[in-house]
């Protein structure tokens, strides 16, 4: 597809520069494109208009027509993430190791960029000033893809910070976005691999299943999570509810928040008070037999239950016989996300720690911090929810690879 | 298809049980397997001479022959390969990094194992023993896919490693050969995401093409090398000729040796001197014009030339006009594995290093050195020419990824 093939030639070129610039000609091009939006604000908010007419004309449903619009505000936040993103260390660069081998080779591996970022991603427009700023900032070119509905948001985004990083002597080539947004498009540029380096959906599980099984260029797996709480036998109830309570109803329809409860048949009297909160601010509780025994309110949980991401106030509730338990019922439903443990038990903690197989594990603590933020990355391209390359949430280092960079003085080998 | 699943359901238990064993425990099973492959030797022999026959009814040829080959020499190898894997450090369980955020969460990054790796692999049936001692050591189960040239030398060797890791109490299903070797089983393989973790294919380029354009697991690349020798205007002619030697001829059917020269223009008179090691064993010089010119025994080289790994006594040469011009001709026509300058330019040199974009960048050295032992791991599980996870030479710590530990106190977030 000549179209797409011109994009990825573009994007290559771009990456082949970007990789050569200079930390302070990155983030004076990041306060220039985000000072650009900022005056840009009158023609992007008037082209997010059309998108938001084209919704209400399809009848798109409000909570998403939400995600799409624009305001002041929104466009401010925008640009001050890309100037957060500039104020940043940069791991361009860095040399993380270096040795010398008994031939005389000095061995070392250098944080490099990635070389050309594909995202495809849905609706909401801050996406394109977010995801440009934090592949520019590792000094990647990428490719965006956003949803059709968001299309004329994202070409007035995006070509309002080419224009300021070409102002700044930049190929404006860094940021390329795909603008025709048919499905054929999309899973051609899922097999771009001569130019494209790494993939990275960002959306709901249909989109990530969707990249997942029509890429031949490697993925990072973003988002799902079907996260637990499990509530030991020996534990601060308080705590755990508070914890409960954060976790499942702070916000809702994110990947780091609570889907279903695991609780000690040792606590399960304690059923009431632990689901207190939840109950009093509407949340649908779907439980096991013993929970509904407890909980009148409570409505008989399917198997469906136990693997379902609701972001939503619902929540899935079982009762187990201790920790082993608790972790097997993880491990079988979980999407390998974010998991916690409320005990005050040593060894159930480290059990816990050990046992389940997920990206983030806690003790005593909310699932909710799974976050580039709260992990003190500075910033976040996603949550990965695979094992290779990155695991857990994000930062500008998981847009980087390593090379080996060799001195040597004529070394031959034996 | 309810045969792999099955496979597959079982390596997914091995995993969870393999992730709890002790490094101790993991170790004496390496050592009891080595002893029991020494134990056998009579019977995998006689198994191997199965498959030589069969290949020699179907005039395979004698090279490929000579890889399917044991002998007792190459079985001890093996078993010395599995002792040597027990000898390395263990990275599994390693905290590499553990911060305090300002809200009193302790956050940890800690190397566990992968949990199921496939490893798709041609006729040599070492392989089988060697990618079992790795995944084992670091904890992980793996699925063996093995040609069907080496089918019953295969089946031999994984059911004495199987007999001697259950005779230590440890399940067998740490590793699982697939005994059918269609080419349907293959493909299903490469989709069968619910237990597999990661793919690594072993072998030629059309084997390892064809598994990043059918697999829907994250797939770590290996292998193909077209390796680049770049001297530069200013150098030791005769640290240029022993390193071009080297890296050509040392061996030529291994992904890490030169298939190209390149050399500026103010040295392409010395050329004749350059290539004279290279040209007194038979290789064949494939030329650009200027090199035409200058050695009469080369042949013109067509634009297929310089994409194309030989493996074998041929390299392609060509003159440039500077190091410029040699990263960019090195940038078009690579494939990310190992490229070397020598030079006596501190800036050409830093150039070289900085532009160049693969896996090892050497200077004043031969490519020969990408590998796992000679950069000091101990171990190699594959070359990877891919940006995420890995790059360049796998070692154990390739085969680990890490989880996110998450000490609290009953922290919620605001």
């Amino acid at each position: 597809m000549e179209y797409l093939d011109n994009i990825g030639k573009r994007a290559k070129a771009a990456s082949r520069e970007l990789a050569l610039i200079g930390k302070n000609d990155k983030n004076n091009a990041l306060c220039a494109a985000a000072d650009a939006l900022c005056a840009s604000t009158e023609y992007i908010l008037a082209e997010n208009v059309k998108d938001i007419e084209n919704a209400i004309a399809k009848g798109v449903k409000e909570s998403l027509i939400d995600r799409l619009r624009l305001d002041e505000k929104r466009v401010t936040a925008m640009a001050s993430g890309l100037r957060d993103i500039a104020a940043l260390p940069d791991p361009v660069g860095e040399v993380i190791s270096m040795t010398e081998r008994p031939n005389g080779l000095v061995i070392g591996q250098k944080r490099v960029p990635l070389g050309v970022i594909g995202i495809i991603y849905e609706s909401r427009p801050n996406v394109t000033a977010d995801a440009f700023g934090l592949c520019f900032k590792t000094s990647n070119a990428v490719i965006l893809r956003g949803g059709s509905d968001a299309i004329n948001s994202n070409k007035a985004v995006c070509s309002v910070i080419r224009k300021a990083v070409e102002g700044c002597g930049i190929t404006p080539d860094a940021v390329i976005l795909v603008e025709d947004t048919s499905r054929e498009v999309a899973t051609e540029l899922m097999r771009l691999n001569r130019y494209v380096d790494v993939l990275i959906p960002r959306g709901g599980a249909g989109l990530i299943s969707t990249v997942v099984n029509n890429s031949t260029i490697p993925v990072i797996e973003t988002g799902t999570g079907n996260c637990h709480i499990y509530i030991d036998e020996t534990c601060d109830i308080k705590m755990a509810a508070d914890i409960l309570d954060n976790a499942k109803t702070q916000r809702t329809g994110v990947c780091n928040a609570c889907e279903s409860l695991l609780v000690h048949e040792k606590v399960a009297d304690k059923l009431p008070e632990i689901l207190k909160p939840l109950i009093e601010k509407g949340v649908e509780i779907r439980g096991c037999e013993k929970t509904c025994s407890i909980i009148s309110t409570a409505i008989p949980a399917t198997d469906e239950d136990w693997g379902t991401e609701y972001l939503d106030m619902i929540i899935s509730c079982k009762v187990v016989s201790d920790v082993g338990k608790a972790i097997e019922h993880i491990n079988t439903y979980n999407t390998g996300h974010s998991e916690a443990i409320v005990t005050n038990s040593y060894e159930n903690s480290q059990k816990f720690l050990n046992e389940v197989d997920a990206a983030a594990v806690y003790v005593n603590a909310s699932t909710r911090f799974t976050d580039g933020f709260e992990f003190g990355f500075g910033a976040e391209i996603g949550i990965s929810t695979q094992k290779l390359h990155a695991r857990g949430p994000m930062g500008l280092v998981a847009l980087t690879t390593t090379k080996n960079i060799i001195y040597g003085n004529g070394q031959i080998r034996k």
